[in-house]
This record gives structure tokens, sequence and C-alpha cells, in this order.
């Protein structure tokens, strides 16, 4: 009841229609909604037209649509699954790790800049941001795919790998230098945080089930859930994994009774209100502005190299599966995120890599982020030539298709 | 993927599970869920324990949480329901201003203060804020009563008023008066809005319902019933009308199609997630620090004022449907809130108003949130001792039961 039109509940209003209204467009075009989303940030943002800048508020909101999302998302992820997939993906997870680095490193020297640059460019090259990958598998309904278990299984091992490289280069930036015991305590403390919560929290889950009727706060299961979520996000960001991975965590020690508790509809409603605010603030802090000719040349090979390397680091161990899933979890690999974000602006703070390869990496992120729903949308929902030949024929054509659960 | 834990995170964390767990504890005690989670504000709030300071992005989750909730409410309100007790809420509505306009007005004057000072505190106590009622009579599962459909009704009455006094008294405490023009202007956009929301509103969605199969976009319905949320939320503040009472418009030209939608499961999800927070920030605006022995004899008669004057006023309209009824709308029309609060600072701005009657009104704001909460409770869950014997005699049982829907 104020006199003046809030600008906070309008700024809402103006993101969530023009996100939709893209999404929907972009739906029309058979490209997915969530890049719909992201456009409308680039779009309606404070670089282009201007239209709406996200406020603090804004952005508490959409990393709060970002939890949501990843909580969703584990909820429909059984932690047996994740475990059945464990060890192909710690080997998709590392090769996609080391693949990218060799490529970035090895382009960085023979462009002739120095080798501490090119460890800073190929370290921001790592790390999967795996937000943009599991709303594509949802949207398309994916999630209970095969390769949909290995991407999110190996996002968690990438995280962790993520997360150690994250304190190298902090280490390497520092006048300290790297210092390893904090190190080895960072990865110990990780790994634990993850096999606790895949391996233990379910069974303390199924324990607390029966108890869950002697609460009398309306909707408990809902109730707790949540407050399980946001303290799992918590915790993932003490220790300095990424936020969401605390969410999807969360979310895969409910997964068991989360039909029963009728948890998912509830939990994609608020996901369904939250993310897209997530989408175009990350939309919105594209600035197109620093695509200057110079740097459009190395915007291009650098991102050609980011997702050709992850593809293939991440596709290679999994040949033996077929090279569709291989390409299916590949290119799910491909988008990076924050991490790389993180260690630019280190290197950068630092002096130690140059403003040009600052803004090459921040728009590397930005392709392969744009490159992978077109792509995997592609992959998940059209069966490609060669298996069309197949279909023809009954018995291989059963034996091509993707296993589902 | 930050290595500092986000203090937005953790103070989300901190306020939903200590509003939670103090809801538990008061249910418990068998007081209302609701006024625990305000307590948990008063405790932890900046003004106890310092514990907890809600931040601007704290702020905003909590406004989000107030239009959910009554979003939420809206949707179980059919508006034909609203327009059946049209009349007689009219009646309420009016009786519950003038009254306590009197009463108010009556005591500051024979406490020796200056009529001026009575008009700006008589103000203050006019306007019902429905939220918190709303959130009580839907814990109680009481939504659909003939008392609560009247209760709700007179709220978007007792909101028309609340902004034409919101004007009045602004046009007092301004150098340049009264300007009666933009007031009746005023008065036809709210009564036009209300008008256009319950009679016309709802046939445009009965209508737009057949074409929602042609939106692609996952879970339409859901996007575009929250889209109009917002939206009516923003129209409303544009008016002059609380947020909240658009939002609640929103909710009933949504209501008959909710169940075939299923919008209420994911509605009240929403609500149940961010409502906590709106009554954690009520809580912890509360500074008790305030309440002086001389303050103190103040804030009991005056809160005794709004109370009784609010049940008088709002119940003789009522008596003619028996008193259970009466008084049930007239403690459910109690509490005070937003309008009252901004009455006083515009009157402690212009220096039309003392410190202590500022203190006074914000504290007859608090009383009367923490008194309608456990009575209407007690109202409606418990059958009086009179209709317990009423009971004992079946035929007589049936006429004194409320009708429900």
């Amino acid at each position: 009841m104020q006199q003046i039109a809030d600008p906070f509940l309008y700024t809402l209003l103006l993101i969530f229609v023009c996100a939709k209204l893209f999404g929907e467009l972009f739906e029309r075009l058979s490209l997915p909604a969530v890049l719909g989303e992201i456009a409308a940030g680039v779009v309606m943002g404070p670089f282009a037209l201007h239209v709406i800048v996200p406020s603090a508020s804004v952005e508490s909101i959409s990393e709060l649509g970002a939890i949501f999302l990843l909580f969703a998302v584990g909820l429909e992820t059984h932690p047996r699954e994740l475990i059945n997939v464990g060890r192909t993906s710690l080997g998709v997870a590392l090769a996609g790790v080391v693949v990218p680095f060799a490529a970035g490193f090895v382009y960085v020297v023979l462009h002739g800049d120095s080798p501490q640059e090119a460890t800073f460019v190929a370290t921001a090259m790592v790390a999967t941001s795996v937000g943009i990958t599991a709303r594509v598998l949802g949207d398309l309904g994916a999630l209970q795919a095969r390769a949909a278990k290995i991407i999110l299984a190996a996002a968690v091992f990438d995280d962790i790998i993520g997360i150690l490289l994250l304190a190298l280069v902090a280490g390497l930036a520092s006048e300290a230098g790297v210092e390893w015991q904090p190190l080895v305590l960072l990865l110990a403390e990780s790994v634990a945080f993850a096999v606790f919560m895949i391996f233990i929290a379910p069974r303390i889950i199924r324990r607390m089930h029966g108890r869950l009727r002697h609460v009398t706060t309306r909707n408990a299961s809902l109730v707790i859930a949540l407050a399980i979520c946001l303290a799992l996000s918590v915790a993932a960001e003490k220790i300095g994994m990424a936020a969401i991975v605390g969410a999807f965590f969360a979310g895969i020690a409910f997964a068991e009774f989360a039909p029963e508790l009728g948890l998912r509809p509830q939990v994609n409603a608020l996901s369904e209100f939250l993310a897209p605010f997530f989408f175009f603030v990350m939309g919105a802090q594209l600035d197109l502005r620093v695509l200057t000719p110079k740097i459009i040349l190395s915007v291009a090979i650098i991102s050609v190299l980011a997702i050709l390397s992850k593809v293939i680091g991440c596709g290679l161990p999994l040949l033996r599966e077929g090279w569709r899933t291989a390409l299916k979890v590949g290119v799910g690999m491909t988008p990076r995120g924050e991490v790389g974000l993180i260690v630019a602006l280190i290197g950068l703070n630092a002096k130690m890599i140059s403003e040009e390869y600052y803004a090459v990496v921040i728009l590397m992120i930005a392709v392969t982020t744009i490159f992978a729903p077109p792509v995997l949308r592609l992959l998940f929902r059209y069966p490609t030539f060669a298996e069309s030949e197949l279909a023809k024929s009954p018995a291989t054509a059963a034996a091509a298709a993707e296993p589902l659960q």
C-alpha cells in the first residue's frame, strides 16, 4: 500500500514476461526455451536495450532460481543411478578436464603468449557448469536417460576438480604461492561431502521419513525438504563447492520419497517461477560491446577448442557405449560457467592475464552456453540418419535405442 | 562456486528454519503457526538478539511472500461468492471504518491533544491488513466459510477506503491542502479496477482458457497465472492500492479453473516457501525498546479501542447472521498494517503527530496483528459453550452450523 509503484515488483514482472515470451518464440522456432530466456536478458539487459538492469534483489532471486532448478533435477535422480554410473563418470570428468586444459594451454603458448597466461586461460576452459544442461534435459523429459545420469554424476566430480583448480590458481596468483595443505583439506572435505550425500544421506532421509507425521507444521515434508535444500546449498558453498551442487545433493537424498511426498510438482513450481530469473540475469551480464574484430577471431578459436576438447575428452571414455551416448555426454558437459569466470577474474586482478584474454574467456563461456542447448535438443530428440536407417530393421533398432530408466 | 559463503543464502536458511521451528513450537502450544513466525522475527531480529538483520533482498523475498499468499487465497475464492456477500461486506467495511475512526478521534481529543493529531491517529486505526487473517484461515482450512468470504470481500472495500484516506491525510499534511479532483480520480480508478477484476476478468480467463493448449511453453497455465499475478500486483500498486489486493484479484480470476489446471498445489508451494519471510520480516521490524512505561498505557488503551471498535463496527451489520459470524468477521478485520504505518509516518514527517503517538500507532498495529490469530483460531476451530449446548439437540445444531461452501 504505497503511493509509488514498487520498482522491484515491476522489474520482476518485466523479466518474467520477457523471458517467457522469448522462450515461447524460441520454442516455435524449434530452439530451446532456455536459450530464449538468456536471449531476453541479452536484449533487454543493461548492455543492449537497457530496459532492465537487474538489481541486487533480482540477482538474489536468480540465485534461488538456480538452486531450486538443481533441487528439482536432484529429485528426479535416484542415488543408486548415480552410483551405477560412478566409475564411468569419473573417467568422463577426468578426461573432460585434461583435454580442454591441454588444448587451451598449447593454443595460448603457440600464439606466443607466456606459459603463465596459458595456465590461466587453460584452467578457465576446464570446469563444466551443469545448470543449463540440466534445464534442457528436464525440458526434453530426458533426465532418466543414461546419458543424463552420466552427465549429472560427472558434473559432481567436475565440481570437485573445479574447486581444486580454483584453489590452485588462487595460490599461483597470490604472493605466498600454492600451499598444498589447504588443498588436500579442500579435496578431503568435498569428497567427504559428496560421499556422505550420495551414500549416507538417503538412508537418513529414509529413517526420518516415518517420523514426519509427528510434525504438526502444515505441509511438513515440503517445509523440511526446502530447509534441507537451503542448508546443503549453504554447506556446499562453505566448503567451496557450487551452491547448486548442494541443492542437487538435497534433491537426490529425497528422490526416493519424492513421489510419495508429492514433492516434485511443488518444487517444480518454485523452479518454474524462479529459474527464468537465473537465465535472464545470465544473459543480462553479457556485454557484446567487448567484441572488437581483433577479439572475435580469438573468441572463435578458443570457443571451438573449448567445445571440441570437452566433447572429445568426455566422449572418449564412452566410445564403448556407442558414439551417440558419447556425443550426448560430451555436448552436455560443454557449457562453462562461474568457475571459468572466477579463474579469469583472479588472473586479471593479479595481472597474470591481459584484458583481451579476460574478454575472450567471458565470451567463450557465453558461446559454450549458447552452443549446448540446441545441439543437446537435436541429439536427445531426433534420431540421427544412421539410427533411422537402423530403425528399419526392428532387431537392431531395439539395440540402438537409448535405455530409459 | 565462490570461496566465500553467500550471506544471502545463509540468511534465507536461518530465517526459514527459525520461522518454521517457532511455528512448530507455537502449534504444539495450540497457538497459530503464523504467530510463531512473527515471534521468530521479533526474537532473532535486529531489535532483540540481533542474529538476523533482513537485507533489501530478504525484504524483496518477503514482499513476494505476501503476494503469493494472497494469490493462493484468491485461487480458493470464486468471484460469485464474493459478489454474493458484496452488499453485506460493503456495510461491514464502512462501519469498520467509521467506528474505529470515531473511537480514536474521541480518545485523543479527550486526552487533551489537538483535533489535528486526533485525525491522524484515528485514520491510522482504520485500515485492515488482510494478509495475516488470510493465512490463519488458510491454515485452518476455513477459507470456504461464509465468514471468510465476507472478510475477504470487506477487505477489498476496506482497501479502497484506505487509499482514499491515505490520499486525504497526505493532502492534510501537504501545504497545498486537500485537492478533491485527484481524490475522485483515485476513487474511480480503484473502484473500476475492483469491478473489472471481479465481474469481467474471470470471463476473460474463461475464454483464454481454451487457447492455453496452443502455447508451447512448458506448464503454460502456471506461467501465465504467475505473470498475471505479478502484473495485477504492479497494476494495483500503480493505482495506489496494496499489491496484495492485486494478487488476490488475480487469484479469484483463476479460481474457477484452478482445480482443472492444477494451480493450487503449485501456488501453495510458492507461498509455503516465501510467506514465512513475510511474517518474519514483519516481526523483525518490531522495536520493543520503544515501550517506556509512559507509552505502555497509551498503547494498551489505543489497542483495546482499535480491537473493540473494529469488532463492533464490522460485527454490527452482521448481527442478523448470528453473533458468531459477526464475531468471526469482526476479529478477522482487526489486524492493521501498512496503511496505518504510512499514515503515522506522513503525520510524523509533517510534524502533525508527536513521536509518542507515532510509537503508539506502531505498537497498536503490532498488538492487533498478534491479537487476531489465536482468537480467530478459537472462533473457527472450537464450538463455543453455547453451541456445544445447542449441539445436544440435532435439529438446532444443523441450523447453528457454519454453512461451508
